[in-house]
């Protein structure tokens, strides 16, 4: 299964010493691809270029071509430029279109890519593609990731099995200094290019665009769907299918995402619900899985419910004090606006012990409701973004 | 000079164990006041009694009475019963009515106030009522405050002097923990009630909703504005002299806030300029102000711009990549989107080792500019805010 995904690895030896650094992807041309990609108004040489290359058909063989270490952004025409350089060598190294070559750098950002080795490294990719070669895609893409993020899913179509299989990086989520957000997800199912869009911005905003481990947002993150089969797929209820399981694995990937953000110890669920619209009910829910308060309070294990109140009313979202309920994991805290006559602290701080912290809050009578998902804010994460980039 | 103020000071022996907490400020009823409030949906009991008696009157003597340690905030109907209690009391302890006491309250959110030992405080309070009492008034309003924040100004006006004389606390800047900010502004000038209002609410804008420690709001934050003489002030010229000497006492005040910030080791000035309107600068200076990564860096002295340019990047507002311009104090970084020439790291870095490290970020042609100030994120904000609470 996936036999049709090539993949060759290597390193520059510069940043991760002799980890792997790089990967070239071959994705046969019978495929169909999807790409997500990162909103900020800074968008990185790579971003740019294959949002340009997704307005166009791809047509033959396509290559991905990854490398961490370097983000290649904000480095203006001259990164641009640095980009076109490498997407020529790799045309001729591999006789693939530089229109069906898609790039992704990852890592600091305002430095210049180092061409020769970065050359001579996809070189090395280029003459060594392996079929099942996944776990090396995933360590490549690696930055100050501390493990590797892979999730698998087999979908039973009739008496046919298929796959689902993504890797992701990122630790500082939504983060742009060494750890931007990749994800590589393929299956050797056959999806339209138009439904496989489709399924794929709605399940990223869902997933990768529902987590947060700082709010602060890359000019990389980046997100590619392929789907290499031969046998199309359309109809409705098999779409619903492989919607089912391509949910659970980039669900998967986003959470190892989150368990290995920086410094973090502790997931945190939060559904917001009640408000007038579902929009607003995330933008709520967002505010308070950023609220550096509730982060330190879950790594405090310090069920301090005043700080998520405060955070929920802090947006422009208006709502009345009295109709708010707060419950931490099935514990009921505040209930219309006064503080539940059975909660104690100690209930409170047993939910908040947990790894993976849960939290509810209504803040109205609609039926609205969406959810976010948040790491802690750690004296680990202060050391590794203070630390002096090396 | 301010010997209209009278001010008493006790300590209910309860969260700072000896160290003063309560406070009972006493105004002259020929005195002009201006109140302004939290924003937060969620407002404490105080903050809804002063706005309603806001939008009242006032006539005979006023009282300011403050306590620190329990924000009276999320304790809904019974919290309100709580206030009214309490200022039941003072009423009858003072002579002073109802409607012209009010009420402070910074501190913990969600737990109930202790009527007794408060109302016994208060009643030391009103009995030791003296002038020139601002250093205890000070202290009496700190919670996690490491340092007394007093300013004072002398305008001259003729050949006349008077006096501007600020208190202000808050630690976790628009926080809601243990750190709500309170400010308490005194002039013996006499100034009418509309114009102390505009002048009050306009420099608020530019000082105290300027800075942000971490992004978070309080549900209890207010300042408070009297002026208390006796010949009315109204010719505009003597207003902008007036209005300039309180912007400095405003601007040392939030400025003190800053530095003793949690945890906080700098100061981070962010000038934003050339979007299509003051507010779109000033919301991506927030941004910028309140990215953990840029405050992380500045912790860790580096000049790490790419996260200056992700966090500009990170709001609605948009802007061409080409044009923007950076700069770190008067070093050139970044120029219409091309790295400068003669920028290297370590002429950042000496910026960076400053204590007042100042950002000026262009983003396109418009004059319209904003400044916010923020502080650095450390491990001690860490510690701090995940202590469990005591």
């Amino acid at each position: 299964m996936l036999d049709e995904i090539e993949i060759g690895c290597a390193t520059t030896n510069s940043k991760y010493k002799k980890r792997l650094d790089c990967a070239v992807v071959k994705i046969p041309k019978t495929s169909t691809l999807s790409g997500v990609f990162t909103t900020n108004n800074f968008k990185s040489a790579s971003v740019k270029d294959c949002l340009k290359k997704f307005k166009k058909k791809f047509n033959g063989n396509k290559l991905l071509v990854i490398n961490a270490g370097n983000a290649n952004a904000g480095t203006g025409l001259a990164g641009e430029k640095d980009l076109e350089l490498l997407l020529n060598s790799l045309s001729s190294m591999t006789g693939v279109e530089i229109k069906n070559i898609l790039p992704f750098s990852t890592g600091v950002i305002g430095e210049r890519l180092k061409i020769k080795s970065l050359t001579s490294a996809f070189e090395e990719c280029s003459k060594n593609l392996k079929k099942n070669n996944f776990n090396n895609l995933a360590t490549s893409i690696m930055t100050t990731d501390k493990k590797v993020k892979i999730s698998k899913k087999v979908v039973k179509i009739g008496n046919k099995k298929f796959s689902i299989l993504g890797v992701a990086k990122g630790v500082g989520m939504i983060e742009p200094n060494m750890a931007t957000t990749l994800s590589f997800v393929f299956t050797d199912l056959k999806i339209a290019e138009s439904s496989l869009k489709k399924i794929h911005k709605n399940i990223c905003n869902e997933t990768f665009n529902s987590i947060s481990i700082d709010g602060d947002q890359s000019p990389s993150d980046s997100s590619i769907l392929v789907a290499t089969g031969k046998n199309l797929i359309n109809s409705s209820k098999l779409l619903q299918t492989f919607k089912k399981s391509l949910e659970v694995v980039f669900t998967e990937l986003s959470e190892k995402l989150l368990l290995d953000g920086e410094g973090a110890t502790k997931l945190i669920e939060i559904e917001v619900s009640g408000l007038k619209s579902k929009t607003a009910c995330k933008e709520v829910a967002k505010k308070i899985a950023n609220s550096p308060l509730l982060k330190t309070a879950a790594y405090g294990e310090d069920p301090n419910w005043g700080r998520i109140l405060s955070a929920a009313g802090n947006t422009k979202h208006k709502f009345l004090a009295k109709n708010v309920s707060i419950k931490i994991g099935q514990i009921k805290v505040l209930n219309k606006g006064e503080i539940h006559k059975k909660y104690r602290e100690a209930l409170g701080k047993k939910e908040f012990k947990k790894q993976r912290i849960s939290l509810a809050v209504n803040l109205g009578p609609s039926k609205h409701c969406a959810k976010v998902k948040s790491s802690d804010l750690t004296h680990e994460y202060v050391s590794i973004n203070s630390d002096y980039r090396s």
